[in-house]
């Protein structure tokens, strides 16, 4: 009935194409869960010739394309167009090598990102990039978004942990960007034009990675706050006194809450903010920045400071940051949530303003996040069903978000675009660097056939030969 | 007598046009010195708005503009082509911010890279990358080349320090990309693009600069072999050992020979290889590695290990490695210093292999580099009026090339493709990746104004309005 699926299992085998609707059910949506979308079929290629094949197939049969790993991204990146294909790569899913001596490790997209951590530590080494869902995202899908986590601060992202690239383009030619070298500049740096660019340009189909290291020692504290602005002048005090913790994480009020009902951590009620933060390194180092956070942390009004003796009480101090998005996900039947991220010094005024939006609006909004890296996750605690509830959180993130940009901030911090954050990329962008995205999607997707209209509409080539629905957003 | 010159004293005063021969000498050529050009003209604009005026005067004119600052450039990046404009932002030479709490730095491009040094330096924090020119460069000149330096392997290059950029674009559009957000994935990442584009791109004219907190401590050590292959060993169980030094530098045979002679640093001229390695950080740390390193040398075969005790004697070690280039620059009349790059592990077969090379071809090659990130700078002491002796340089430098690329490396590590690498990149990179540069250009650059024919020659689109030189390189 459907030509296009019939080369596709010629192609791939009928076991590698999905199409009855149960088996697409799970493919119909990404950890935003509110968007929804049955895909036309899921095909499950097994390495880059296949993605280029399957490619080319559906550039003839004007489909477009949306590829996925585990689906856990948070702004609608992977869900399907209508009528589209989506393009899994959780078949392919092995590491290829782990090179100690240069430091580099090289997979394929479909693996864990645990999974690399995991073989890092295992051979002595670090890789540091945490995003939230770590233990099920992809690899592909952590450079298709160029996801960030817990260690940004010092760490960095993603992107700074990728030195290579295989890429099929649109046109089905395979591209090799980067390599083993530390420095290189042959060319443009197209490699990481591809990081973050959501599956618009291209599919990754390997993904070479850079190691550290593994820190030889790790410190934990937890310090508890009467006050918000207590707990920011903390954080400033931690970067005036030259010291860089790898985490610096921050529960607000509401937040605090839920957590302590979820995990029973013994956090105090009555606290307006709590810090996680961790020191690591070389062990005398390591040591030596959690006495000094400790002071700090006393010195500017923490009311309680806790720092872990073992690694079991470094876990457990450390749930109370890593359950807050489940903690709050219990309370409402829908839980929005943001990563507005502003520079660091103004987080604290943030956090105030989103209290403030919170109470104009009437509505729960719950805030945590990354103080070190100024990535806030204000958490909407809500209802789909309730249309006048989501006019008002419509407007406060609104709000949120125009405040964000007039402090010099970002609409996203580590969800990416998608279709979720779609309406504001212009306004953060302006005008010329707006028109530029668009025209480098148009150079490298001139027919539109991938991921069309996640990050932005644009207007194809005149010799566009894909059929795209009408509105994604 | 030329009509664009009388416009553009009209816009930017007579004082900031250069027209006559002696005045346009200096800006002829950059760091190769044996590519050089007369440009028709050099301009010096003040600010984004005079830039952009530049160009839309050079476009309406149809004449290609070259940008620059110090011109310490060494692949042919900034030469003039001829009948060229040359856009030179010198004069956009102000530290607009330095931001502590938010440890960053927003500099005009013609801010010299010494002084960005110096002004995080008084304000205890760290821009690491130092290219060996930072004394003259500019930051925009860094940035266009994405400059690297002795720091690569611990802390990256000046890519990894850019967090934003002002660009004026070909159509004169000004777009500003990245902010002070540690992380931030709205839309595609331009701003890694133009990093590292030589000037074909766009010119930028605003630089934010993320900033380290500066480390407490620094440890310099010297260590001598007898033989190259015993230093390569030292490096990788030193690697292997968990330690990232911040320097590890390394010199052979020839290059210790013309340092000690010009530098009397007291090395042994029967060495073959001599690494200098600096270890920094936290005071403990610091010294901790500095100690374990000189244990895994003398266990590696150095001959001889000296520790620097106090800054002036890590002064008069680091000469040793910083002379090299001065050193081995005053034998012949022409210096030609490359900068092939392999992965790490591949060092030292690279080293010999070059060895191999000069002794086949009868030619004075020394190397020298950076052992921690691959980074080699084999350097020809030669003389370009012996065009016997030249053709012999050139044989010699695709084999070279060819090896480096059979090793998985690049054709340049730091000093970018200009006009000096041009006919190996599309080697490098393979059709696919080649094409799609040329199609970034294409969409960035229509009308080839910027900077054409470095890096790559392109066939610009019917619509090109640009007169181009028929060869460049």
């Amino acid at each position: 009935m459907d030509p296009l699926v019939d080369r596709l299992r010629e192609r791939l085998g009928a076991a590698q194409v999905l199409t009855e609707k149960e088996d697409l059910l799970p493919y119909a949506f990404d950890g935003t869960a509110a968007l929804r979308q049955l895909p036309r079929a899921v095909v499950f290629p097994g390495d880059a010739a296949e993605v280029a094949a399957v490619l080319g197939l559906a550039r003839e049969a004007r489909v477009p394309v949306v590829t996925r790993g585990s689906g856990t991204g948070l702004s609608g990146g992977s869900v399907p167009l209508p009528g589209a294909l989506v393009l899994c790569l959780l078949r392919m899913n092995r590491i290829l090598e782990l090179d100690a001596q240069n430091l580099v490790m090289r997979v394929q997209p479909g693996v864990r990102t645990q999974a690399i951590y995991d073989a890092a530590d295992a051979a002595g080494l670090f890789y540091p990039p945490d995003p939230g869902s770590m233990k099920i995202s992809t690899i592909g899908g952590n450079v298709a978004e160029n996801a960030g986590g817990l260690r940004g601060l010092k760490y960095g992202v993603t992107r700074n942990y990728v030195m290579g690239l295989e890429v099929v383009l649109a046109d089905g030619s395979i591209c090799r960007l980067g390599n083993k070298c530390v420095k290189d500049v042959a060319g443009y740096n197209l490699r990481d034009l591809f990081i973050g660019s959501e599956g618009t340009l291209g599919v990754v189909t390997e993904v070479l990675l850079r190691l550290l290291p593994k820190p030889a020692a790790r410190h934990t504290l937890l310090a508890t706050y009467a006050r918000m602005d207590a707990a920011a002048a903390t954080v400033s005090a931690i970067i005036a006194a030259k010291i860089i913790p790898c985490t610096l994480e921050f529960l607000d009020r509401k937040t605090i809450r839920c957590v302590e009902d979820f995990a029973k951590v013994g956090l105090p009620l009555d606290a307006e903010a709590v810090l996680l933060i961790e020191t690591d390194g070389h062990p005398a180092a390591a040591a030596d920045e959690a006495s000094q956070v400790e002071t700090i942390a006393r010195t500017h009004g923490a009311t309680d400071v806790r720092r872990a003796r073992d690694a079991a009480e470094a876990v457990q101090l450390a749930t109370a940051r890593r359950s807050a998005f489940s903690a709050l996900a219990r309370l409402k039947p829908t839980t929005i949530l943001e990563d507005a991220t502003v520079p660091r010094s103004e987080l604290a005024h943030m956090i105030r303003f989103i209290e403030g939006v919170s109470a104009r609006h009437g509505l729960d909004i719950a805030t945590f996040g990354h103080f070190g890296d100024g990535n806030l996750h204000p958490t909407f605690l809500t209802n789909e069903r309730d249309t006048a509830e989501m006019h008002r959180v419509e407007a406060a993130m609104k709000e949120i978000f125009d405040e964000t940009l007039r402090l010099g901030g970002t609409i996203t911090g580590e969800h990416g675009v998608g279709l979720a954050k779609k309406p504001y990329l212009r306004q953060q962008l302006g005008d010329a660097s707006y028109t530029l995205l668009q025209a480098v999607k148009r150079t490298l997707d001139p027919d539109g056939l991938l991921n069309p209209g996640k990050i932005f509409d644009f207007s194809e080539h005149p010799t566009s030969n894909v059929e795209h629905p009408t509105s994604n957003g």
